[in-house]
């Protein structure tokens, strides 16, 4: 009998049965070739088609305009924090960047590596409370780019919009932890990047959505395996990709679209984030202090009031299969990451957990 | 009835059918955890142990000396032909090059992005069928490092042993091609490396191997995710790594020791390559140029000598289930590459329609 957790892990993170099931039934023989997909040449007629097929599914969940490169690169996200300067900034020209917490503050850390980076607003100021409004943003009227993080995953603070700035500065951001749970009018930006360890499939792969202009005077100090321009000549075959990665990002596209599409998703995850903020907010033992319109729709961050319960919360959770709810190193507390793959069944269990346990202990 | 072809491909390249049927095993429930090893943070204790002993199994096998750091890095190797001299550059020192085919040359070009390079020997004067002898190097007194290639794939030109140079430069190789295909002595370098879609896995990768002391200063442009010094610290899990990779490559180690360790695939090796210059020196159809000394033991390159006569051969040997055996497209003819999990049956059946078919055509 197998046994499968309710896992809210942050990334890598829940896949959906089916697609697992696919993987493994498919695994020793890949479309009827006799070799399986983990032996598969990137180069071979049947794995480009079914890259061109991802490819066409990700600009349809999301209407990519065509001026936009869809390039998938290897490797996490932390690398395009480096990439994003080395490809398109201008000479002479700053990084912006937003500041709302850890992931955002290490793209700054990584980017000024390679040009100037400036930080144009904090979320300091609230303690991290809230996004900081773009009113009060310090911003030239030129620059590189300005890159922002949409979702901040260790404390659960997210972008209630998409910021509206001078067209004359390309807008990036590191959609990592929420591509594919809503829609995105992707012409609002220069340019999107997600890894895909979350609702894009296993750890190893890039997806960078860039428009074509901005692409066009890489700096030569760029790796030619991270080279914008150089990779999508080469339809992102430049180099041998992670062949395997790509493979489940193709069946978690085609998932995505059999779930109805983005709207279908993001309709789905708010109801998950707002179960579990209701129960947060109803039940004093748990708090979150993230102002309710920058709440996190995937990463559902909480403390307990009382610490000396960490330890029971953690165990009892795990014997009742709720997994890997443990924040962030760095964050602490309590977490549960409940991207497109964790289902409501899943939820409405650690809801149920959580207002039991608070009634036991609170 | 599952197809299982006999696999040629250079990389991707063929698995053990035994790892591939482990793989699918343990698929749906990863040692009993109730999740999937694609939905399973590295950072998780299970996996941390998984890796330490893949990294005991890798420095087993290779009997590597304590002061070498052990790292796995994402990507392919072609990342680390820039990684290198950012990574162990000493100011003001050149990068030599060996240029001894396609990959070595690649090598060489991604290399002065970063500093100075300069090729010290070419096969090129033989027409690339032999590995010109160190004593014809031009080298200076000091350097940051050598690069070379032990084995070309393209063309199946291999190194006949490690070239003995000064200790005062440091020698770094590409091993992605020969890597667990025979026994080496890593303390004669300051350098080798591995990417994995040969014998150690699927694609997404890269082994390095480096003496601790040449990793201290980095240069300040090495983005995070690829600086030795900073992901040996954190055990290679400074950033979320190509977790799936990492696993079949802790697999492929594991089956490796299985088979007797690297004497016992070396003799293995050699028989397979051996078969295959037999057939092709005493048959008038086949014809390989390299001298026998530098004959690559897994990619045994060769060329019709009627050239009206590939079409037949290809789809031939496709309908005996012989594939992946055409040439690079840079390099043309035929190819057949015998990494470890293409056994010696598969090699026999390749030898047998070889002789057979010249019977007929030639």
């Amino acid at each position: 009998m197998m046994r499968r957790v309710r896992n809210f892990a942050p990334g890598p993170s829940a896949l959906p049965l089916s697609v697992l099931e696919q993987i493994q039934r498919e695994l020793l023989d890949w479309q009827g070739l006799g070799v399986s997909v983990l032996e598969l040449s990137h180069r071979s007629e049947p794995f480009r088609q079914f890259l061109e097929t991802a490819e066409a599914d990700f600009r349809e969940l999301y209407q990519i305009p065509a001026n936009y490169r869809v390039l998938f690169l290897c490797g996490g996200a932390r690398i395009q924090f480096a990439m994003l300067p080395l490809n398109i900034a201008k000479s002479g020209l700053p990084g912006l960047y937003v500041d709302t917490g850890f992931w955002s503050h290490l793209a700054y850390l990584e980017g000024k590596k390679y040009l100037e980076a400036r930080v144009v607003a904090s979320a300091a100021a609230s303690e991290y409370r809230a996004v900081p409004p773009v009113s009060s943003w310090e911003l030239p009227s030129s620059a590189s780019f300005l890159h922002y993080t949409p979702n901040e995953t260790l404390i659960g603070l997210q972008f209630a919009e998409i910021p509206k700035i001078s067209s004359e500065i390309p807008l990036v951001a590191d959609c990592t932890s929420c591509v594919l749970s809503e829609p995105l009018d992707v012409s609002q930006f220069g340019m999107i990047y997600a890894a895909t360890p979350k609702n894009l499939g296993v750890a190893g792969l890039t997806v960078v959505v860039v428009r074509e202009d901005l692409i066009q005077q890489p700096s030569p100090l760029t790796p030619s395996a991270f080279n914008y321009l150089l990779q999508d000549q080469h339809h992102s075959l430049y180099l041998t990709p992670p062949v395997f990665a790509m493979y489940v990002m193709g069946l978690m596209l085609s998932w995505c679209k059999q779930q109805g599409g983005l709207a279908a998703l993001a309709t789905i995850s708010e109801r998950k984030a707002k179960r579990l903020y209701q129960v947060i907010d109803s039940t004093p033992l748990y708090v979150n202090q993230v102002e309710p319109a920058f709440r996190s729709k995937t990463n559902i961050c909480f403390n307990l009031r009382d610490v000396s319960l960490y330890e029971s919360f953690f165990a009892e959770s795990v014997a009742l299969d709720l997994c890997y709810l443990k924040g962030h190193a760095e964050a602490g507390g309590c977490r549960a990451s409940v991207y497109n793959a964790t289902d409501e069944m899943a939820v409405e269990a650690l809801a149920q957990f959580m207002i039991d346990f608070a009634k036991r202990k609170g």
